[in-house]
């Protein structure tokens, strides 16, 4: 058992954009936010999956809606807390521990400021071991698990309780909810007790998080050592390094949708490639050949200091390393293929891992 | 205290088109699935206003979407009752009464399905005393009434309970999701104790909609006699006759929004009107000159038969006489006429009374 503190949460912040894929929303009001939170209700306790016991209630908490949203309207505490008393009065009892439902970006910390105000720990695992835009992209749905009751709350005083059919509806009717209640809601789906979070959830990601941000902070090492020591901790590989010489970008259907166009520099001058993305980084190509694709992870990071850059930060003129990692086994199967492959984003190829690809290359 | 059986259904229906102002749907899929139910499970009980008891707990239910859809997407007798099933477990006590939200259309019709399905009592009395698109435009929210908790179904299974901050966004929410779950939803907004119905329901529509429908079919008068008949009982005015010549209709945010353009008939030869509705009949104008607006009820009746035309079944070349009647005198107070007078819909001029209107002119 080991607390967060404002200085892990510096760190979680950090490693939770990496490994948000440039989507979960830029952490950096999460942050702000989370650290506040923590200084005035005090450290919060952080539970290995083995500490749960099997009866208690856990429940993930999350913000939903368009990143490009979530920089201009902040939430506040109690938006965050409101599906979660929502739902101890639906269910009529009390929630033991808060999780992450995704370790990406501000949803990581999410968590942090609703398990610090409630006085509740939290639990060291999320249900994507990444960043997923779609709802019904978490192992619990993987593994059969309903999201119902699923209850929302917004920043006008709405509450909603749903009972979707599944994963699938419990997404579309919760994401039109968020476009109309302004572009962001906060959500609480998949409570579960502790002996099915065992089985489904992916143990130990805000640790790992926590040990990227380390890395990438750490001033004794140059910056390419940094990148170099995270790539190993996450078995991952270097794609390219460019500058951004194009970038696209809507809103659309609750959903930040673009691409942007890289030109290679150093090693890889002369050469160029391509993002596409659904708030996530989806796919990386050069040319018209694929480097890596949903579900493995992509992340964008500032050549200077290694620091990830979310979709919705990415600006003309950026001079950038692309990284990519492989993704938790889960999503490596036909249903974690068909859930959050790239098929389902509407891609015209099949998922190949990404150390397949890069043995081809 | 009397009951409703397959005659009087027949009858509800057809009156029920007429103070639908062409809107709350296509009454002839409600009124099969009506007959049906009563068949199977008996007669409806019909209580009075007055016959309410201070503490029992009434409630409307209805059909939401754009009537355009409800035509092709027949509701099951367990979508219209889910909604009542659900609040039962929200509210954790038994309904007592349903009522009518509208008396317009099919929503005239849904409580007596649901009634006979659930063996309750259904109310006389609605909370509009016509139809009207939008879920906040009755008259318990111009006294003050909060609509939470909202219940929802649909025809996939889902279920959803809303806590909207007030009935504005009650509608907001409602309809979206409405929108998402395919066009058409049945919704329970506005749950009451007795008393409180008492002194904000219009009472004694479901009477009057069976009086109209008794005279439309009244075979032993002429289609002319039978339009005036209904029209001093409604206190109305023939508006116009006329041939329909142009019409743009169109689904938009979950509404069956357009326009009809008309050339006059027999003593109105030469002349040219124009409807423009959302899902109801707005407003009828000849040329500039306003004829009629809501919150005012604007029917377009079949002139061969008297019998009513939704703004679904309008069509090119149909000959028609267009009546007006005054609105429930709730609707002519500050808030009645800023919740659903012209302006509410986009229109540049203020709201004028019928009785006024004709005066003028």
């Amino acid at each position: 058992m080991r607390y967060i503190d404002e200085q892990s949460i510096e760190k979680i912040a950090l490693g939770a954009a990496v490994l948000g894929t440039g989507g979960g929303g830029d952490p950096y009001i999460g942050k702000l936010m989370a650290k506040e939170a923590v200084r005035k209700y005090g450290p919060v306790k952080l539970m290995s999956i083995d500490e749960l016991n099997d009866d208690q209630l856990v429940v993930p908490i999350s913000g939903m809606g368009a990143p490009t949203v979530t920089i201009e309207k902040i939430p506040s505490e109690s938006e965050i807390t409101a599906p979660i008393d929502t739902l101890e009065k639906v269910l009529g009892k009390k929630v033991d521990v808060v999780m992450p439902i995704e370790i990406g970006g501000i949803n990581s910390l999410y968590p942090i400021i609703a398990a610090a105000k409630k006085g509740l720990p939290m639990l060291d695992a999320d249900a994507m071991g990444r960043a997923f835009p779609e709802a019904q992209m978490v192992t619990f749905h993987l593994d059969g698990f309903e999201p119902s009751p699923v209850t929302m709350a917004d920043d006008k005083g709405n509450a909603v309780v749903l009972y979707p059919k599944d994963g699938v509806w419990s997404e579309r009717l919760a994401r039109v909810l968020t476009v109309e209640m302004g572009g962001s809601s906060s959500v609480c789906d998949y409570s579960l007790l502790g002996k099915e979070v065992k089985t489904s959830a992916i143990p130990d990601t805000l640790s790992l998080a926590e040990k990227i941000g380390e890395y990438l902070l750490d001033n004794e090492l140059k910056e390419q050592l940094r990148i170099n020591k995270m790539l190993d901790e996450l078995k991952g590989y270097r794609l390219f390094e460019g500058k951004i010489t194009d970038i696209e970008r809507g809103l659309s259907g609750g959903f930040t949708r673009g691409k942007a166009k890289f030109e290679g520099i150093r090693d890889e001058q002369g050469r160029t490639f391509t993002l596409y993305f659904q708030n996530e980084h989806l796919v990386a190509k050069e040319a018209d050949h694929l480097l890596c694709s949903t579900p493995d992870l992509i992340a964008v990071l500032d050549v200077e200091t290694g620091f990830p850059i979310t979709t919705e930060r990415m600006k003309y003129g950026a001079r950038v390393v692309v990284v990519a990692f492989p993704c938790h086994e889960k999503w490596r199967t036909q249903k974690g293929i068909e859930t959050a492959g790239p098929r389902y984003f509407g891609y015209d190829f099949d998922y190949t891992a990404l150390e397949e690809l890069r043995k081809e290359s």
